[in-house]
């Protein structure tokens, strides 16, 4: 073999890997994106940004694909090593959980929409800090990926339990609302669905940081998570 | 190299290859006996069967992570192509679903048993019959799953529809529970969140079913998935 080849062959699967880092990283900014227009689109009632978040949801399950793809085009030809291997498998996980970020987020969106919602009478406080929080764990999730920060993606993963916390406490207060009034029925059903999504997505942001610190150390976090009491 | 050793490393790679199959079927088996268990947990207020389904939660986690430990092992040492190469990658998105069916299965039991809905006078038949279809869907994924047959796939993953359907109709009936009683708003919040766990539980059916297609034909069902009207 050439060395001019040689050195071509290693630039080249460096690349493959940067490709799958950026695709990655490019994935992960889309659904940063639909999470917030989810959130703006519930508590500002905002059309534009409610019909924002589902319409970029092919583009994201293409991101999807196309990961895979490389994926397995880098594990047949390249046959990656170690913390190689180990990125390339992780991202594949990660891909994963970023789609179902999306799904969550195209979820509120489309319900933000719905007249119920809109003819609300009910205080969105605790929903906004809830969103908050979640857009919060999510942005540092994605950046202790791009950075490849294993402490950033330990602190995120322990930073759950505040999310869970105010689901349960947005869970109660919803109910209440129900109970003081039933025209409160219907958009409190709807509430509840979009207080559980965004829990999810602390969920998926949490999973990520797992995966994340694997990648980076090869080592495992504990099975059980530190988590605030929910009702599931 | 001695002709004994090739076979002997040939057999060796069919038998961890063999291993793959065998651990993502034990986990389909332990997620599906924990769905039945949540199920009858609700239906028949079956405490036993509340227990069950979250404490096989630490068994179904630990079979994900041998899974993903022998996904690696299999992608390092042994650099598998083609047809094997997508089932080593598509047994680690699947166990992946497994697992969050586990999840959704364990929040369902955990659900079953609170007071709210020991005494709730609400009729559980809907709830009865979408369980019993997502339950029968799963059923069929994993036998597609295990006898790689990618007709059987095609259809499940087309008859997640009828599951959707159900869980619309359902949601509406809850609300309208609510509305005529409040003290139905608590059991009924309750069991409008297992409905969704029991549509959920169907999406990842769909998922797997869309993976065992892939992987055995290399091909990859439409983006599109013919879905009932939900409303997410």
């Amino acid at each position: 073999m050439m060395p001019h080849e040689s050195v071509h062959t290693v630039q080249s699967y460096e690349q493959e890997l940067e490709q799958l880092r950026s695709l990655v990283n490019k994935m992960g900014g889309l659904v940063e994106r639909q999470v917030a227009q989810a959130i703006t689109a519930v508590v500002e009632h905002d059309e534009d940004a409610a019909l924002d978040a589902p319409e970029m949801d092919p583009q994201v399950d293409e991101l999807e694909r196309e990961t895979e793809a490389l994926v397995i085009r880098l594990l047949a030809l390249r046959a990656p090593m170690a913390g190689d291997l180990r990125e390339v498998v992780v991202a594949l996980k990660i891909s994963g959980d970023l789609e179902r970020i999306g799904d969550c987020a195209a979820s509120i969106a489309r319900r933000a929409m719905r007249n119920e919602l809109l003819s609300c009478p009910i205080s969105l406080t605790g929903l906004h800090s809830m969103g908050r929080l979640v857009q919060e764990n999510l942005r540092r999730t994605l950046d202790a990926m791009d950075q490849r920060d294993p402490e950033l993606a330990r602190i995120v993963w322990h930073s759950d339990t505040a999310v869970d916390e105010l689901y349960v406490s947005l869970f109660r207060e919803l109910v209440t609302y129900m109970m003081e009034d039933p025209r409160n029925i219907g958009p409190c059903a709807h509430l509840l669905f979009i207080a559980k999504n965004l829990e999810r997505i602390g969920d998926h942001a949490t999973n990520i940081s797992e995966r994340v610190y694997y990648a980076v150390t090869g080592n495992i976090l504990p099975i059980i998570r530190p988590r605030g009491k929910t009702f599931d």
